[in-house]
């Protein structure tokens, strides 16, 4: 199996992102580092050589920064190091790509390199979120700003079977946000979903959650557009990073809390690794011939070895196949009302 | 000035309720309960008899639950003590309305009862965000599914009109959220929103604002449509407790822990208080012709308390003439594209 990695995007590359290759790369996973040779070359210097015999380098001197336009960068910069990891899948040279680079541009290269499974109306980008007691897949977090009903049945779709394959939830619930439980609430866009959701036979359809279900494991898979998606993830974030700032400022403000905090330590470390969004190292598009990862721009080198681990078993599971099959099997069926 | 408080609604009424107005009630603020008047009086006898001189009941024997379908128990249950309270403002007996009752019922007999604002599209339900540092107006947290370009500019005025009369914040930047900061950046809603609210001379337009910014004090208006404002709400109250309850199970999970979290309790709790959305009592609805206000269902007598005051405040500041005010300002203004 072979993954292609943007060596070049990211907050910390090339750094951060090749040593996250050198951590994984091995007999079962080799690595196509996309990017500017020489400079790939001085980080893995450092890295192990037994993981360095496993690693390839396809040169790839422009690159593209997080402020560009993606869709024009895209087209701009053909010899980008982002859009070479999306050529190397788009060629059968490498099983999958990632990229920790601008993701808009991450998105606009596997749309024009790898394009849509047959049949699919729209990819929908998934994220893992890590959620007390088991994750919990939410889709679409930003690919779509503007969906229809059947994007939404597509999205629930693919991201059941990406929550079986991937994290291996056997026959996932999936739930549709909306802003109140019963069926009839919500704005026309969900309203006509749920319907669809309701018909789908594929789908373990459990209804309407709210904004709270979100984060309480009610279901395993969250579906809504792209637009209330991606404010939902950076909200959700954001609070809860604050939060965890809050009460480490809190065990600052006297002595005894000073004490107290440095005995809860190790408690609220581990808490805070279980919340940690490195877990699962990226945001999978899903809809594309193709596996294709975005990381955060902020991905250390754990993060990125994270959404190799996790790229190559959605690789070794078959799950663009099996996407392929679940989207011919939705355009198999009738078309019904509100299904365009 | 008199307030007129709906004694049944809410998870904890009427004990909580009617305590919290005993609270309040004295010679500056009158009370007005609407319910059964011999529970009332049940639970009044507990109270300060010096508040009891500022309490009335009307008597209103019907109640609405919070399973019932709004407009229908609306319409259905003249006598109810959701409907008397609005009733008290629409017949010019009370300067405000508030309730813990059924949030949708209570948009619903505003509407109908108090009406909207001259010239006003669509009223919005704000919310009073309790963000460290200083507090965020948030509108709409759910009246309106559906929306306009047109609305959400009217959101942003009356929600900035409400934090300098009722915040006292000197001229509120105002954000509207979206999935970018750029002004390209959004579904067709937000871009054309994000037109009329820069070429709006009344507000203070900041530009975009994403999902991370709703709780980092940004802005101090955030605007959105109702239903990822609803969302989003719900999901921040349920991330933030999720955080909470994960910390203090991490402070029972060994005994350096638990005398770790001991030790911290003080500060955790001055910061549990500092985010707690009963400060701010409740949501506000902007827009009809009168003060209404509904609060969380399960209102402590605290969070009634902290409603009625602030509430008290907003009627002393005249907001609902200064919203007709701005109201006023905005219809005069030419109609622009998409202004409809």
């Amino acid at each position: 199996m072979v993954l292609a990695l943007d060596a070049m995007g990211g907050d910390f590359a090339p750094v951060e992102v090749v040593m996250g290759a050198a951590a994984v790369a091995g007999p079962e996973l080799a690595i196509t580092l996309t990017g500017r040779g020489e400079e790939i070359e001085r980080v893995l210097a450092d890295a192990e050589p037994a993981a360095r015999r496993h690693i390839s380098i396809v040169e790839a001197p422009e690159t593209i920064g997080f402020d560009e336009e993606p869709a024009r960068a895209v087209r701009a910069k053909e010899n980008s190091s982002l859009v070479a990891a999306c050529r190397e899948v788009a060629e059968g040279r490498a099983d999958g790509a990632v990229s920790a680079g601008n993701t808009g541009a991450m998105l606009a290269a596997a749309m024009i390199k790898l394009r849509r499974i047959k049949g699919l109306k729209r990819p929908g980008l998934c994220a893992v979120l890590p959620t007390p007691g088991r994750p919990t897949v939410f889709i679409d977090v930003g690919a779509n700003a503007e969906v229809r009903p059947v994007h939404l049945l597509e999205f629930a779709n693919m991201a059941s079977i990406f929550a079986g394959e991937v994290l291996e939830v056997k026959n996932p619930t999936v739930g549709l946000v909306s802003i109140g439980e019963e069926s009839v609430k919500g704005n026309e866009l969900v309203l006509e979903a749920h319907r669809l959701m309701a018909a789908s036979p594929q789908l373990n359809f459990y209804g309407n959650v709210e904004g709270r279900d979100i984060v309480r494991n009610v279901v395993d898979v969250v579906v809504t557009d792209g637009f209330t998606g991606n404010v939902c993830l950076k909200l959700m974030e954001s609070t809860s990073s604050l939060i965890v700032e809050e009460v480490k400022k809190a065990a600052r403000r006297s002595l005894l809390a000073k004490i107290g905090g440095a005995l809860l330590k190790r408690e609220l470390n581990d808490f805070r690794k279980s919340i940690d969004t490195e877990e699962f190292g990226g945001a999978y598009l899903l809809g594309v011939r193709g596996l294709v990862v975005v990381c955060h721009g902020n991905s250390s080198r754990k993060a990125i070895a994270s959404a190799l681990g996790y790229a190559a078993r959605a690789s070794r599971q078959n799950l663009t196949g099996k996407l392929q099959e679940r989207i011919a099997g939705l355009a198999a069926q009738p078309a019904k009302a509100g299904d365009r």
